[in-house]
Protein backbone atom coordinates (compact mmCIF):
# COMPACT_ATOMS: atom_id res chain seq x y z
CA UNK A 1 0.00 0.00 0.00
CA UNK A 2 1.45 2.91 -0.83
CA UNK A 3 2.11 6.13 1.28
CA UNK A 4 -0.37 8.85 -1.45
CA UNK A 5 -3.34 5.39 -0.63
CA UNK A 6 -2.65 6.14 3.21
CA UNK A 7 -2.40 9.82 2.73
CA UNK A 8 -5.75 9.63 1.02
CA UNK A 9 -7.84 7.09 3.35
CA UNK A 10 -6.48 9.28 6.38
CA UNK A 11 -8.05 11.99 4.45
CA UNK A 12 -11.92 10.54 3.22
CA UNK A 13 -11.86 8.69 7.26
CA UNK A 14 -11.87 12.24 8.75
CA UNK A 15 -14.94 13.21 6.97
CA UNK A 16 -18.31 13.10 7.75
CA UNK A 17 -21.14 10.59 7.86
CA UNK A 18 -18.69 8.11 6.17
CA UNK A 19 -20.46 4.88 5.94
CA UNK A 20 -16.92 2.80 4.47
CA UNK A 21 -13.98 3.10 2.29
CA UNK A 22 -12.73 0.19 0.01
CA UNK A 23 -9.61 0.45 -2.23
CA UNK A 24 -9.57 -1.29 -5.02
CA UNK A 25 -6.97 -2.52 -7.81
CA UNK A 26 -7.25 -2.41 -11.41
CA UNK A 27 -8.18 -6.10 -11.35
CA UNK A 28 -11.24 -5.42 -9.57
CA UNK A 29 -9.69 -7.11 -6.07
CA UNK A 30 -10.33 -5.23 -2.91
CA UNK A 31 -7.19 -4.66 -0.67
CA UNK A 32 -8.28 -3.00 1.90
CA UNK A 33 -11.59 -2.07 3.03
CA UNK A 34 -14.02 -0.57 6.26
CA UNK A 35 -16.51 -2.46 5.21
CA UNK A 36 -16.65 -6.95 6.19
CA UNK A 37 -15.72 -9.07 3.32
CA UNK A 38 -18.73 -9.76 1.31
CA UNK A 39 -19.93 -6.33 1.11
CA UNK A 40 -15.93 -5.13 -0.10
CA UNK A 41 -15.92 -7.96 -2.41
CA UNK A 42 -19.11 -7.13 -3.89
CA UNK A 43 -18.70 -3.70 -4.11
CA UNK A 44 -15.34 -3.86 -5.60
CA UNK A 45 -16.33 -5.83 -8.42
CA UNK A 46 -19.17 -3.70 -9.11
CA UNK A 47 -17.90 0.07 -8.55
CA UNK A 48 -14.59 -1.80 -11.23
CA UNK A 49 -17.10 -2.44 -14.19
CA UNK A 50 -18.69 1.18 -13.64
CA UNK A 51 -14.83 2.83 -13.22
CA UNK A 52 -14.31 0.99 -16.36
CA UNK A 53 -17.00 1.65 -18.18
CA UNK A 54 -17.00 5.48 -17.33
CA UNK A 55 -13.25 5.60 -18.75
CA UNK A 56 -14.41 3.94 -22.10
CA UNK A 57 -17.28 6.55 -22.30
CA UNK A 58 -14.99 9.69 -21.46
CA UNK A 59 -12.12 8.51 -23.77
CA UNK A 60 -14.99 7.92 -26.47
CA UNK A 61 -16.47 11.08 -26.40
CA UNK A 62 -12.89 12.39 -26.67
CA UNK A 63 -9.65 10.89 -26.70
CA UNK A 64 -7.67 13.45 -25.48
CA UNK A 65 -9.89 14.41 -22.49
CA UNK A 66 -9.99 11.63 -18.66
CA UNK A 67 -12.04 10.72 -16.81
CA UNK A 68 -11.01 12.09 -12.86
CA UNK A 69 -13.80 11.07 -10.74
CA UNK A 70 -17.21 10.41 -10.07
CA UNK A 71 -20.39 10.97 -7.27
CA UNK A 72 -23.25 8.88 -7.64
CA UNK A 73 -26.58 9.83 -5.25
CA UNK A 74 -28.64 6.88 -4.27
CA UNK A 75 -31.77 6.93 -2.61
CA UNK A 76 -29.40 5.67 0.15
CA UNK A 77 -25.76 7.38 0.11
CA UNK A 78 -23.69 8.99 -1.86
CA UNK A 79 -20.70 6.61 -3.99
CA UNK A 80 -17.18 8.42 -4.51
CA UNK A 81 -15.49 6.83 -7.34
CA UNK A 82 -11.82 8.29 -7.36
CA UNK A 83 -9.32 6.24 -9.27
CA UNK A 84 -5.89 6.80 -8.66
CA UNK A 85 -2.84 5.22 -10.47
CA UNK A 86 -3.25 1.72 -9.57
CA UNK A 87 -5.88 1.42 -7.77
CA UNK A 88 -9.23 3.63 -7.48
CA UNK A 89 -10.92 4.49 -3.81
CA UNK A 90 -14.57 3.57 -3.37
CA UNK A 91 -16.08 6.03 -0.42
CA UNK A 92 -19.73 5.37 0.95
CA UNK A 93 -20.82 8.54 2.44
CA UNK A 94 -24.35 9.46 3.85
CA UNK A 95 -26.20 12.43 2.11
CA UNK A 96 -25.67 15.33 3.89
CA UNK A 97 -28.80 17.33 5.39
CA UNK B 1 -42.18 17.76 -24.05
CA UNK B 2 -43.25 17.57 -20.42
CA UNK B 3 -43.56 20.76 -18.36
CA UNK B 4 -41.08 18.97 -15.58
CA UNK B 5 -38.95 18.99 -17.83
CA UNK B 6 -39.01 22.09 -19.28
CA UNK B 7 -39.11 23.21 -15.78
CA UNK B 8 -35.77 21.75 -15.10
CA UNK B 9 -34.05 22.75 -18.43
CA UNK B 10 -34.93 26.35 -17.49
CA UNK B 11 -33.18 25.61 -14.20
CA UNK B 12 -30.06 24.25 -15.63
CA UNK B 13 -29.83 27.43 -18.10
CA UNK B 14 -29.84 29.87 -15.34
CA UNK B 15 -26.77 28.01 -13.88
CA UNK B 16 -23.38 29.04 -14.16
CA UNK B 17 -20.42 28.15 -16.80
CA UNK B 18 -22.90 25.24 -18.38
CA UNK B 19 -21.20 24.02 -22.19
CA UNK B 20 -24.38 22.21 -23.23
CA UNK B 21 -27.75 20.29 -21.89
CA UNK B 22 -28.63 17.41 -23.59
CA UNK B 23 -32.65 15.65 -23.25
CA UNK B 24 -32.08 11.95 -23.35
CA UNK B 25 -35.28 9.60 -23.84
CA UNK B 26 -34.43 5.62 -22.58
CA UNK B 27 -34.04 4.69 -26.31
CA UNK B 28 -30.79 6.75 -26.07
CA UNK B 29 -32.13 9.44 -28.51
CA UNK B 30 -31.81 13.20 -27.63
CA UNK B 31 -34.95 14.85 -28.43
CA UNK B 32 -33.96 18.43 -27.31
CA UNK B 33 -30.24 19.50 -26.71
CA UNK B 34 -28.06 23.12 -26.78
CA UNK B 35 -25.15 21.06 -28.57
CA UNK B 36 -24.92 20.59 -32.49
CA UNK B 37 -26.71 17.48 -33.72
CA UNK B 38 -23.05 15.20 -33.72
CA UNK B 39 -22.24 15.71 -30.54
CA UNK B 40 -25.68 15.31 -28.62
CA UNK B 41 -26.26 12.04 -31.08
CA UNK B 42 -22.65 11.00 -29.49
CA UNK B 43 -23.30 12.02 -25.89
CA UNK B 44 -27.00 10.87 -25.82
CA UNK B 45 -25.76 7.13 -27.09
CA UNK B 46 -23.01 7.22 -24.91
CA UNK B 47 -24.39 8.33 -21.23
CA UNK B 48 -27.29 6.53 -22.09
CA UNK B 49 -25.15 3.30 -21.81
CA UNK B 50 -23.63 4.65 -18.79
CA UNK B 51 -26.67 5.35 -16.99
CA UNK B 52 -27.68 1.92 -17.93
CA UNK B 53 -25.33 0.57 -16.43
CA UNK B 54 -25.06 2.29 -13.12
CA UNK B 55 -28.66 1.75 -12.55
CA UNK B 56 -27.84 -1.78 -12.98
CA UNK B 57 -24.59 -1.81 -10.19
CA UNK B 58 -26.67 0.34 -7.86
CA UNK B 59 -29.74 -2.52 -8.36
CA UNK B 60 -27.43 -5.45 -8.05
CA UNK B 61 -25.79 -3.97 -4.68
CA UNK B 62 -29.22 -3.72 -2.98
CA UNK B 63 -31.80 -3.93 -4.73
CA UNK B 64 -34.04 -1.81 -2.58
CA UNK B 65 -31.35 0.65 -3.28
CA UNK B 66 -31.47 3.05 -6.24
CA UNK B 67 -29.73 5.49 -8.66
CA UNK B 68 -30.77 9.10 -8.25
CA UNK B 69 -27.96 10.70 -10.30
CA UNK B 70 -24.08 10.98 -11.02
CA UNK B 71 -21.93 13.95 -11.27
CA UNK B 72 -18.17 13.11 -13.05
CA UNK B 73 -15.53 15.09 -13.33
CA UNK B 74 -13.03 14.87 -16.38
CA UNK B 75 -9.76 16.68 -17.33
CA UNK B 76 -11.90 19.21 -19.38
CA UNK B 77 -15.31 19.41 -17.84
CA UNK B 78 -17.91 17.98 -15.59
CA UNK B 79 -21.16 16.01 -16.43
CA UNK B 80 -23.89 15.40 -14.20
CA UNK B 81 -26.51 13.22 -15.50
CA UNK B 82 -29.78 12.77 -13.72
CA UNK B 83 -32.47 10.60 -14.96
CA UNK B 84 -36.26 10.98 -14.63
CA UNK B 85 -39.31 9.00 -15.55
CA UNK B 86 -39.11 9.22 -18.89
CA UNK B 87 -35.99 11.20 -19.67
CA UNK B 88 -32.97 11.94 -18.62
CA UNK B 89 -30.60 15.14 -18.70
CA UNK B 90 -27.27 15.45 -19.56
CA UNK B 91 -25.12 18.41 -18.66
CA UNK B 92 -22.09 19.64 -19.23
CA UNK B 93 -20.50 22.20 -17.09
CA UNK B 94 -17.12 23.37 -16.92
CA UNK B 95 -15.60 22.79 -13.68
CA UNK B 96 -15.87 25.98 -11.08
CA UNK B 97 -12.72 27.73 -9.69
Amino acid sequence: MSAEVEEMLKRFMGMKNIVGIIVVDYDGIAIKSTLDNTQSVLYAAHMHLLTEKARQVIFDLDATNEFTSMRMRTTYFEIMLMPLEHFFIIVLQNACD
